[in-house]
């Protein structure tokens, strides 16, 4: 192929105009992405950049469609993020395996899979058929500060001599 | 046995009154079914019969009990149904490992339980022990298309000659 | 190290008030824990002790941020309990992979992170490192019987000469 896994994920990095470059650290005693085997399971991602939520509210009344989508964007490089961190390179990522997608939303609101398309469209342009995924999409009252959006991923990773997980 | 476990299937598809043959195409960049290794997940199911969403709206509101376990029925046989066609036969399901069922409830409906034992029920009908699994329930606020009850899964298929997934 | 995992578990059930020894029976089709391979699920765990559900109602409103803490730590025990039941002691544990935290939240309560964290405390207080995780908490809507909190889990066991698992 003529452009890498890496190089998509900074061209998408680089259409939501943030960077995800910065420590993927999340508080407590967990940590962003623990590997058992060749799978590898990533914490509930919010759109968070740096320390600021950037979309918040509920999809359906605060947020709309095209908000709620933005939100799944970022949820799902973060995620690739701390993949990329982990791993060194998005390459050895073998297979998507499962992505759950929680949506803050409204008592009408019923749109959950397409605010999830958007993570999926994210993840088939960075992985093409590895990133062909299973899923679940579903409608929450509330997500941690207000998020709008929360995703969380099981990836099989490739048998590499790599070192990941906490 | 007696019945083999795609006869059962079948006897449950007929009292449900539908087929679940169809094409299980779901939208979007992801499948209904992902395998890695012996274990496989399957997408979250709603009580989607052809194009149609059979069993919308709260339960306790706008469903009773009766019918958020009807839909219960639906989505299992829906992912009963996934396993089917790409395993060629239910027979090579080694174990059912994990449900997690989101009814979209009521404020004061607390029966998620009751509504998830009737996925178990089927599980138990097709596969006797190998169908005892873990589960989860939980009350969500939305569901898309107004489902009123979505189902994931995850299995553990035996080692065969079979190439499912994607 | 000076403290055994059974002893820092038996430790915090004295705290809590509360035994963990009883039979953790679950009704219906479905099990408390489920082997495949080195990867063990267990069902979602809400605070019950004994036959009755001890922290119940919405984070934010019917219960606070303490009680919410309180009912998250009983569900992780809970859990540990069925881990120690099935495999004879918590040092078969060698990794806690994935917990997801269900909090049933009032429309503006946000901290279900908070109620989370006392889940992952209870985890590295019993396992230390082995217990550091992945983890999702989202707000929901509902949880069986009113609970307060639901929380699933996955691990990685030792390899060991166990019969776990139904």
């Amino acid at each position: 192929m003529d452009v890498s896994r890496d190089e998509v994920f900074q061209r998408i990095a680089d259409e939501l105009g943030y960077s995800f470059d910065g420590e993927m650290k999340i508080g407590g005693n967990y940590v962003p992405l623990v590997r058992n085997g060749d799978e590898i399971y990533i914490s509930g991602q919010i759109p968070r950049v740096g320390d600021t939520v950037v979309v918040t509210g509920r999809a359906g009344a605060d947020v709309d469609l095209d908000e709620g989508r933005r939100a799944a964007r970022i949820c799902t490089m973060r995620a690739l993020a701390i993949l990329r961190q982990s791993l060194g390179s998005l390459d050895h990522v073998r297979k998507v395996l499962r992505i759950t997608v929680y949506v803050q939303s409204a008592s009408d609101f019923t749109q959950q899979s397409e605010v999830a398309d958007s993570a999926s469209e994210v993840l088939y342009a960075v992985f093409s058929s590895a990133g062909v995924h299973t899923r679940t999409s579903v409608g929450v009252y509330q997500l941690p500060k207000n998020a709008s959006v929360e995703i969380d991923m099981i990836v099989a990773a490739n048998t590499v001599e790599t070192a990941p997980g906490a």
